[in-house]
């Protein structure tokens, strides 16, 4: 009864070897609880002559993609190069040959989804994609399988390890953002070039599969409102801490009563009694809230050699498994054509404001004012406890204001930059009722 | 391409209810996600006359499960009785009749589980029980699809949400056990007879499956551990708080080294910074050690009627989906002939032990003696706080043991009670090194 198979590896680096290790260690496992017995046949490589773990298939390796993609005994191609152009020919490709895809590339399925999801239906054949999120935790699965019957009323998730890592040593050892962004680099938890991670886009890039897997429909990045970690600064991780918040790189999926869809990814402030405020270091977590399951929350590691390729080996079972089945697979298939997502000024949250002000009598007043006469409440007004210098001609106010539309919240600050009183452009992070 | 598919259920309760509900309001979102049209064509019922919610389909009922099971319009099986002798008619009834079955009868497949898989196989047919553990969290699918390539080395879960609410109140609001359970029964948290919930036995049932799935052999419920919390008095409960520990009752599955399967269930101290120590209410949380995913966490409704409806749901979208697909279904079936339990005297833990000894000298002195023949470790010693009456003739004595065989203690207790300074058999927990 078991079905023998062949994988073929486009990409040996940190996955592909963690790959090709969980296969090798547990074969005996995976083949009595699936009945699938896979084996890698052929791996794409940048550098044929790189050194490679001990009892690496050395004589597999090829430097020329479409071998692998067109190798008669490979029947199910795993993409681990990321990146969003080679990574496409190569999926692409594979779809058209009727290959069976499992890939950890968010961006490429975020940005060029749409087509990829086209061909997989074209060619009946199915992308899998849990390695995309959250590394080990099986988040799309349970998206996609798990919660079929559940309207999907929002998800809200910490799905980047390295800005997680870099938010909490600012919190908890009080290091400046460099500092902690050099030391998760030096842990090997930030790439060389950290951006995708620091500026939201890898966290945006998740937060984007997971509303197509809850809603239906692709969705252009370019709608999306995204913010990094870059902006963080101490001075507000301490204000967090005595309002009794704790700041989150945080990713907020939502669907509101008329249908329309709220995503957007931005460091927020969510209180520190919140489950989701111990999710510390690399670890990630998404909390989801359906209309029959209720509140629900996934937590493990987010990234890593092993983690993803337990995804990763998870995935090559499922397809492995759906090949030869006639009648459509049952990989994810966008199932609408379109839907509407809000418009960020149209969404709504409490706000933490941090103004950079004159120290001079009256200027409370002034923004008070300003806030009162667009109608957005104030729940609260704190200056530092221990300013730098307590001479100094200007100092930090903070305003914890109530909920209100964002664009107006935007339009107002605005007006109060135009004041006179304020000396830079205001500090704003939502505040997330969890 | 949708697959149109009629549903059979039997049992029309709480959860049936819901499953009702949620197949209707979700009715066309399902259809769009997983191109299955599943409707619900025969219900069995007990009492044909009882009132049902509006619209329920009472022109489909009848009280003849074996109509239900034998109608050709009917191509999935729902068995949402309970119980271990007439559901498990049904359930054979249904597989032989080359009809998946969904189940979330936890006692019926921990108890019997050997014979059903047997027919599972023997006919093909699947047999989906997510509803079964855990409510509304995915973790069948989890640990039979999403960790196929890992090895689990352990899992340990709140499973039982009825005594983990009663736990919760005995510790937050310092109720005595009683007053905690008919709280429970009024909140409908606790059913009328509560036995099997207090018992340790639900959960226990749960943790035999999630053994069953992640070492792939069915387990004699005889050979396993079980302790419920009617034992728990507030006094440990006191305890626990000031040593930083909470008192939950959970179940440990655990591969070791050699192979051996440690299996047990019993109200335990865990560590008060552990996140399943935050695991209130009816919620539920398991916590999974995976040789590739690392540790994981999954969290939600353990139980009620929309959570465990989701399951059920998922469930009846997996069976529709595989069915027609020749060559082996997709359902979980025991793939090890079998495995070795470890003895629960072999197991090992730190302890927390209360002795009710007298109030004279030499009595700590006498048990500790008694510990350091055995070649226990003592790793602290505690009288509380404030006894009721500081003049009584006896005294509650705690001690907290280093790890060691749990049938050393056993032996060394015995030893300890003829020693004659201690007036009854002493309070024993583990505790938990999570």
């Amino acid at each position: 009864m078991s079905k023998k198979l062949g994988i073929g590896l486009v990409g040996f680096g940190t996955v592909g070897t963690g790959v090709w290790e969980t296969l090798n260690r547990n074969f005996k496992l995976i083949s009595d609880r699936s009945s699938v017995q896979v084996e890698i046949m052929r791996i794409a490589v940048r550098d044929i002559n790189k050194s490679r773990p001990e009892g690496a298939p050395n004589d597999r390796l090829t430097t020329d993609w479409s071998e692998v993609v067109h190798d008669a005994q490979v029947d199910i191609v795993v993409e681990l190069i990321g990146g969003t152009t080679t990574a496409f020919d190569i999926v692409a490709a594979s779809l058209r040959a009727g290959k069976p895809v499992v890939t950890g590339n968010k961006a490429l399925l975020a940005e060029r989804g749409k087509e990829l999801f086209a061909l997989s239906l074209e060619f009946d054949t199915p992308i899998h994609f849990e390695a995309a999120v959250a590394g080990g935790i099986p988040i799309i699965k349970t998206m996609q399988d798990s919660f079929v019957g559940n309207r999907i009323q929002s998800m809200v998730g910490i799905i980047n390890g390295t800005s997680n890592y870099i938010l909490e040593r600012m919190t908890d050892a009080g290091l400046a953002y460099e500092e902690a962004l050099g030391e998760a680099q030096q842990l090997g938890y930030a790439e060389a070039d950290p951006t995708l991670d620091v500026n939201g886009w890898d966290a945006a890039h998740k937060a984007i599969l997971l509303a197509t897997l809850a809603y239906g429909f692709t969705i252009d990045p370019e709608d999306v409102y995204v913010r990094g970690i870059e902006m963080v600064r101490g001075i507000d991780i301490d204000f967090a801490k005595r309002l009794g918040f704790v700041v989150k790189l945080l990713c907020v999926v939502r669907e509101h009563d008329n249908g329309d869809i709220e995503i957007r990814t931005q460091p927020s402030f969510i209180p520190g009694s919140h489950v989701l405020s111990s999710v510390n270091g690399v670890f990630n977590a998404v909390a989801v809230q359906g209309d029959a399951a209720g509140e629900s929350l996934f937590y493990g590691r987010g990234a890593g050699k092993d983690p993803t390729a337990s995804s990763v080996v998870a995935d090559i079972v499922e397809a492995a498994l759906g090949l030869g089945h006639e009648g459509g697979h049952r990989g994810f298939l966008p199932y609408q054509k379109g839907g509407k997502l809000m418009c960020i000024e149209d969404t709504e949250t409490p706000y933490y404001v941090r103004f950079d002000v004159n120290d001079e009598p009256g200027v409370i007043a002034k923004i008070a004012h300003a806030l009162a006469d667009a109608g957005i409440g104030i729940s609260g007004t704190h200056s530092p406890v221990n300013p730098d210098n307590p001479d100094a001609d200007f100092v930090d106010m903070v305003f914890q204001l109530h909920t209100c539309r964002f664009g107006l919240l935007k339009e107002t600050l605005k007006k109060i930059e135009q004041l006179g009183c304020v000396n830079s452009r205001p500090v704003v992070f939502r505040i997330e009722n969890l």
